[in-house]
């Protein structure tokens, strides 16, 4: 099932990926559940804030992130095992309700782990994009990934 | 409802709060929906793995914390407008179905906005330890914080 180890990622490869639709549903949901502050609950709260309308959780657009990230990861068999952090996140945009995500994503470094010799570490550099191009976040991520055998 | 400003945060202050208990059937429903892995998912291959055991996405721990800020914000009544983005994540140590997380918080930095002269801007450490007091996450984090009036 896993197709792309450690060996075969190179700095400078670029990627292309995801279709996330964002509903209202799922905003006040995930919202309720997690970051109930008002500007993602309540329409006429949020049309007072500099947000301009009620908008998803920035760790609801980090999870929505994630959901592409891993049906990428799964579609191209690269063999993921987890992450040990993130070095930066910027919500540079509201995401709003009707909204539709896409992502970009550059290979900027890797290095074998010094502690474990079957995996390697990769940093990337991850945009997300709404429908009208607009980068909605952006972040310097790190993962795992097996070396081969 | 308001009581804390941008003006009663002090660079030191420290502040200790919340209690998350991390249920299997929510660690479940959270991946199903935002990181289908599965380490997240499926028992008996998350024992093959490091984590020895199913756990938690890492952005499920961000937004059990984000839970537990919130409710703390609104206890004390702080003047809290969102986040531009956080600086460092570090997912240290796997959590799992059964732990009881609670959180540390130190201000580091502080400092006037440029662009909107009725906010600043606050950087804080923060720390989600279980219940053996080890620290699982540690996050450098920014928010905006109203300024009195």
């Amino acid at each position: 099932m896993f197709k792309i180890f450690y060996e075969d990622i190179d700095i400078g490869q670029t990627d292309s990926f995801g279709r996330y639709e964002v509903t209202r549903d799922e905003v006040i949901d995930f919202a309720s559940k997690y970051d109930p502050q008002p500007f993602h609950l309540d329409d006429e709260f949020a049309k007072k804030t500099p947000f301009g309308g009620l908008c998803a959780s920035g760790w609801h657009t980090c999870s929505m992130m994630m959901r592409m990230m891993v049906d990428n990861f799964k579609d191209k068999g690269l063999a993921s095992l987890g992450s040990p952090g993130v070095d930066k996140i910027e919500w540079k945009k509201p995401v709003f309700p009707g909204d539709i995500l896409r992502m970009e994503s550059e290979i900027v470094a890797k290095r074998d782990s010094a502690s474990r010799p079957t995996l390697g570490l990769i940093k990337s550099h991850y945009r997300i994009f709404n429908q009208d191009d607009a980068v909605v976040m952006a972040m310097h991520g790190n993962a795992m990934v097996a070396k081969r055998g």
